[in-house]
């Protein structure tokens, strides 16, 4: 490329940057107050959180036209479109993560008992794990480090295992008191997209090693064992 | 564009449109395939499904690369950019649907009990208007058809009813007998598996919508009112 255009397309690769940099803070905002929303069932927040995700998805598709233009206005070779190939997607990981939040904010509205003490501290604790890998991997981002990305990467495991004991835990619950079966239906499918969002992270994770190596982490994701699922395991889906 | 350069980037659009039409029915097989395994409960089938989903998530690898590629060398105008950015969403769409199809045939795996006739019944329906939403939106894409988009667009409305109506009927099964508990969940996540493909129905539908117009549809798509939700009701997730 000449050097005005290579300069041009430096600046549009650091705007991208920075308009998913935004998006990921305002992700991890709202996946912080979506957990605080379904623990204290505080509605008026869990309100204001599915209000807000349309901030998420508008910048999201402004970021895909941005990359999408860039490239047509630059033409950047092989090694440069990876660059703006991994912006998009990592664009749409985190509106997912919004879209996730925002639900995890709709199962607040939906749930009318009050949660157990040691589902409370399983399911805050499952939602820490999930913050600090989201935090963790933007920061992998925003400094091009693909070790730090392919920690994160690892770490999915634990959130893995997390989820599962607090799946066997729910459905102990249900099966001890069939009252409890709407709300604790309610709070699998939080669990659920909280465990989601780990898998977004990972997602994450992967495009920056992606886009400092050149290709996808070539190890085994440690996952579960397969031949341990039964009706009680929960599963792992993609 | 000069006149070979346009040639050139009709034959790339040509391309990608048979490739996104070719993953188009790999989904739907592995969709039709996944219903019946959880249906019947075949385990030979579901690892099938399981070990084919690879497939895919190759082809929209590749898809995404053959797009931007295009845009790099092609530089198409404002206008033609809409096609390969609308190109790249649905293979997205297609590529997580064979995901969900992925994971309704690990829930058939997981399931120990026979599952109740009238259920059997209510998820084959679902699983029916899933398949003919996917079907009308590829043929819709194939041929550009915006109104044909428009239709699968609003009748995922009846999905939506229809899985709700599942919900409320594994909620009831589960209070009944406590000892379903574990296939009757791991039903109630296949449920939503099948509901979240309409989703991605609808997504395809409006960007063929985008393709054509140059705008997301306008009108509210009917949603079920949010004034029900309920621990029984099940919930519109994003």
């Amino acid at each position: 490329m000449q050097e005005h255009i290579v300069k041009a397309y430096d600046s549009d690769l650091s705007t991208l940057k920075s308009d998913l940099s935004e998006m990921g803070g305002l992700a991890e905002e709202q996946l912080g107050k979506a957990i605080d929303a379904l623990l204290r069932r505080d509605t008026k927040l869990a309100e204001a959180i599915v209000l807000k995700d349309e901030k998420l998805d508008q910048k999201q598709v402004s970021v895909e036209q941005q990359a999408v233009v860039t490239i047509a206005k630059r033409q950047p070779m092989a090694q440069d479109l990876r660059q703006i190939m991994v912006a998009i997607r990592i664009g749409t990981d985190i509106e997912r993560i919004g879209d996730l939040a925002k639900n995890i904010a709709k199962r607040a509205l939906a749930i009318n008992d009050p949660i157990p003490t040691s589902l409370t501290k399983g399911l805050r604790r499952l939602g820490a794990l999930s913050q600090s890998q989201l935090k963790q991997v933007l920061d992998a981002f925003a400094a091009t480090d693909a070790e730090k990305a392919i920690k994160v990467w690892r770490n999915d495991e634990e959130i893995d295992a997390h989820y599962n004991s607090i799946f066997r835990e729910l459905l102990t619950y249900m099966m001890e008191d069939p009252r409890m079966i709407g709300s604790s239906t309610h709070l699998l499918f939080a669990a659920k997209n909280i465990e989601r969002i780990g898998d977004h992270c990972t997602n994450i994770a992967e495009n920056i090693h992606y886009l400092v190596h050149g290709e996808m982490p070539k190890e085994q994701r440690p996952k579960r064992d397969k031949t341990s699922v039964t009706p009680f395991s929960s599963l792992n889906e993609d």
